[in-house]
Formats: structure tokens, C-alpha cells, sequence
């Protein structure tokens, strides 16, 4: 069983809309503060240092399914896996709880681009460092 | 061929981030507005009166694939069809276009609900002015 | 000296924009957070149950002093205290701190109504519990 | 009297909370948006080319003054004058109408500033060409 990576949170005003729930759109928000909170939680940074270059994570696919409403002043459990990591892309799950209840779960594949000032993004290789940080959290086949 | 309804917007400065484009989850609200502006466009509304009862559509699935890096002040095309109509549900595709370059696509897949005041929102079949007014949008099998 | 209720929080890749920054209108959502925490610190509640009847606070002004940008993952520090109550409204004051370095500070003044099932919001006098419970809170003249 | 420049903009799903309003801080993002708007109308860029250095505009004060909610789907009317141009700084005033309604007014100030890569942001007096182009929609004293 991998490892899961939870943040909670506690949904905000801002976050509603006039149907009285989260935002459909702001589940990627959510999704993608997680992700954050995950890198920064192994020390891989949202820009990661490599070499002297910086690498980032350009999405090219997100997605959710919706279960279950969750209201302002909620607090909601993401949690984390990683369902795959290709050469040069990591697709991260979620689920969302509000306590026992599933609100909703989804996904995001990023891909690893070279950022060089002036220059169009680039996908490279996945360095190894950052494979083996990640893991424990890796779904098995 | 079906018809593709069009709506075109110009990027806000709130819709960026730090990575100089518009944020990923901000193509869900792009989706949404282009079909809230579809209902209005075949006079159904977004909450959808029917026989004086009140149907609107809570979303059970949304996706997006990211093409193409979108900036702000820049004009982006949403084109709109319907992918699928089942009993209860209806999936729209949406293409994004900036000029003639593919920005990206997705769908966003709802469910026709009855709300009734103080009771929870029950699954419904589509009414039928519903599907034939969007019949000229599907796509073919 | 009054004293000051704190919250803390991470800026999140969301909320910045094309300048590298944290979006000018997101300090007001800043805002509104820190004053839902506050009310829930003080059991009051952001709607306020009182004798049966339903208690919120629409906005009348919000404002913002911008002194010092924050960035993505920062942690921003919101200081809130009252400015000002009256009869029926009252102003809260906020001060943003990066560490040490002032970021901004605002205000919000909202209005105590009462809300009725399918009536216009009215607004009415600020209950007697609400205003002793903020008083520690309260910016003497 | 001085020219106001008007631009409409239909409230999106997105824009409205749990109150079936308009969050309050959508005003000042749809303040930005006018603002934008009016400099391009003007010719000017947001991002101003001025001698071949970059100008633009962070803020140093928002303000806004609510008087009647406005819902999903309506359309808004905002109205915009500059209220004062200083040396280094002009302030917009804008108003927000429903129809005849008056919604809310608020305003932005901003500072001109110069953008060198790798430079902090520097103030700057506001170039000549900006302050002819700006002037009929001067509010006189």
C-alpha cells in the first residue's frame, strides 16, 4: 500500500458559489495546493534546482469526478498519491473527504520542463533525485 | 457535422499566475461560462423552469487538456458541442483556441437535478424541449 | 493596547498573477478569512443565531493600503483588530506582515442584518453578546 | 464633466458566494478589468513602452463602497474617470451600475513605475503622452 499524503483545509467564503457549495473549478486549486504542500513536504520545491537548472511542472491533463457538496466552513482532507510517473511525467491522485464522506477525487499530470530565461519551456527527464523522494507514495500496478 | 457555438473572451489579469499564463483551473470557469451563455443562447437558462419545477446541473465530471500556454490580454475562442446526452446526464466538449493555435480541450459532464426548496437535489430525466433544443450542438456517433 | 487576532497562511500558486505576485484583490479575501476565524475563535459564528433569527454581515467598504508585494509560498501573518463599532456596523482593521516587513492593511465595515427566509436583508442593532464578546479586540480612541 | 468610459460585463458563476451575490472582491478585479480596458482603448498598454523602458502600474490603495448586491447572470455597467493624476500616481474612480441601480463606486490608485529585469521596480513621473491621452476623462476640481 503506498504511502498518502493528506493536507486539510477549511473551505473559504471566497471558495462558494450561489448554489451554496465549492466551486467545481476550485477543486484543482485545491488539488494543485496539495501537490505543493507534497513537494515542499519532501524538499523537491515547486521550482526544483537541478544542476543549476530550474525544472518545473507545466500541466497537460487534470481531471475530477465530483461525489459530494462540501460547504463554506468545511474542513476537507486531501489526500495524495502518486499513480504513475512516466520519463518525463508524474500523474498525481487525490481524494477528497469531509470526515468519512467522499466529496470528490481526480488528478493532475504535469510534465518536467527546463525553464531557461528567454527560452520556450523544455521537457527533460524526471531526475532520479526527485523519483525517489516520491516514492513511498507511488500506487503499485 | 454538428454546429459549435462560439464565444469569445480576452484574458483578465486576475486569471494569470507567477508563471505568466492563465491558471489551469481557470479553464473550468472558462467551460462553464461558455455553456451558461449556450442555455441562454436557446433560451433554456441555466436553472431551467419546467412544468413550475426548478432543474439545474450539478457536474459529476469535468477534464482538461493543456495545449498551449494562454496570456493575459490575450482573445481566447471556446467552442462548444454536445458529446453525449444519456437519460439524466449531458457532457459538453469544449475546444480552446487561441487564433488558429489549439490552447486546449476538455468536458464538463452534469446532471440534471430537480431542487426542490429544503429538500436535497434528486437526479431527473432530461426533458425533452431540453434535448432537442441542444440537438443541432451533439456530435455524432 | 488592544489585543490582536492572528492568522497565518501560505499564498498559494492561485492566487498570484502575471506580476509575480499576489493578486491586489486577493488581500480582501485575505481579509474576510481572517475575519471568519476571528468569529469562530469568539463562538459567534459568521451567521450569528440569535433569539431564532438569523444574523450576518453584508459589506458596505472594504479598502487596502499596499506596502510591500508577497509571493507564491510565503507565509503572509493577518493581524486583525476593531476599529470601530457602531449602532449597527462595525469596522475591523488588518495589518499583513512577511516577517518583520509590513506587507499591507485594510479594513472591511459590514452591517448587522437580520435575514428572513424570502425577505430583504434589514439591517438591525448589533446584539449585546457580539459586541462584548470583540471588545478585548477593540482599537481604543 | 468629464468622459466616463463605460464597459459591461455579465456576472459569471464563478464571481458569486454562498450569498448568491457577487463576492465583494470581485469588484476590484472587475475595477482591473475596466482599467485595462480603458488603456487599451487609449492605446496605451497596461504595460506602457515609454522610451523603450517598461512602465506599468502596481497598486498602492483599492477601495470600494457597496450599496446593492447584483446576482448571477446580470449584467453590470462600470463607469470609470481618473480622479487624480499626481506626479508619480493616478487614481480611477469607478462606478458600478445594474440599469439604473447604483451597485457600488470604488477606486484604485496606482503608482508608474519602471520595470527592469533583474531591478526592483522603480517609481517614475508619468509620462506626458499618458497624462494627454487620460485627461478628458479628467474629473475637474
Amino acid at each position: 500500500m503506498p504511502e498518502k499524503f493528506k493536507v486539510s483545509r477549511r473551505v473559504e467564503f471566497r471558495d462558494t458559489d450561489t448554489a451554496g457549495i465549492v466551486h467545481f473549478s476550485n477543486f484543482f486549486a485545491y488539488m494543485e495546493q496539495a501537490e505543493h504542500a507534497f513537494l515542499r513536504e519532501l524538499g523537491l520545491g515547486v521550482i526544483h534546482e537541478f544542476d543549476g537548472q530550474k525544472i518545473s511542472w507545466p500541466r497537460v491533463n487534470a481531471q475530477c469526478n465530483y461525489q459530494n457538496a462540501i460547504r463554506f466552513e468545511e474542513i476537507i482532507d486531501v489526500f495524495l498519491t502518486v499513480q504513475r510517473i512516466g520519463t518525463k511525467s508524474v500523474t498525481y491522485g487525490f481524494e477528497f473527504f469531509r470526515g468519512e464522506t467522499p466529496v470528490a477525487n481526480g488528478s493532475i499530470t504535469a510534465v518536467c520542463c527546463l525553464f531557461e530565461h528567454g527560452k520556450h519551456p523544455e521537457s527533460v527527464a524526471i531526475p532520479a533525485d526527485f523519483i525517489s523522494a516520491v516514492k513511498p507514495y507511488m500506487v503499485s500496478d
